[in-house]
């Protein structure tokens, strides 16, 4: 909970809130239908995921990618990604530092392990439906950084 | 437990396991791509869903509908429907007996929130992943019946 607040408090100080934020609906996002790239169409920027709905305690999210991201894992979560566009490539690295890379087009999904290091790629802009637990942080453990971006934000 | 013991039991006894059906992999469907419309293909029957692969204790499940359901609901949890071929209609029944309809296409979404009785309606087949938690029988909550099929078949 620490690591989250740091996170929120780094963004209500110094960034403003991107204009497709909103905030989470009371019914959220249950009960209704959701167009996914009609969501996507709304975003801005590039590595920005935006909530769209809530299952339980997980939370789907929309982003659009494009270029490299960063090695991370998350110690505590499975992760699932689902390609709504685009051609992603998931690096894994396994704990004997080999690498193998997954790849990924529009209507294939991937679960990464939890605490499996990966790192995605879009060589072109890339859409995608992000499936993971409230609270999971973009970069995965440890401080946040430069790509690490708020939670919570939906769309 | 002693529900699901039920659902299996029924079908352990009184059925024989389809032929695109095979045990869960050591690996939960973890680590891979999977093509949801090429897992789609190898099923051979309507409303027999086939896990694909695991997310923590949720699983993904692809499952070709045509015609009615039965209303039914789940009393400890969310569901999520996502569209990937066809048109869904979810009819929803509130407390109140008041029903709405959910119409659903291609690369939409909806989740069901726990407790809220739904049916879902195909006019023509529908290809859907669904999203839920590990063990939770497709008819909802109750006593198994006609349309109750065995949980954790994996394609």
């Amino acid at each position: 909970m620490l690591k989250l607040a740091a996170v929120f408090n780094t963004y209500s100080t110094t960034m403003s809130a991107p204009a497709e934020t909103s905030p989470a609906p009371h019914h959220r996002g249950q009960g209704q239908s959701i167009d996914l790239l009609g969501k996507i169409a709304q975003l801005q920027g590039h590595w920005q995921p935006r909530v769209v709905a809530e299952m339980n305690d997980y939370q789907f999210k929309v982003v659009k990618i494009a270029g490299e991201f960063l090695w991370h894992q998350h110690s505590d979560t499975d992760e699932t990604f689902i390609v709504l566009g685009g051609e992603l490539r998931i690096d894994l690295r396994d704990a004997s530092g080999s690498i193998r890379a997954l790849h990924l087009q529009a209507g294939q999904m991937a679960v990464i392990p939890q605490g499996v290091e990966h790192k995605p790629f879009a060589q072109a802009e890339v859409k995608l439906l992000l499936i993971e637990p409230r609270g999971v942080a973009n970069t995965g453990d440890g401080e946040a950084g430069a790509r690490t971006v708020a939670n919570d934000l939906w769309v």
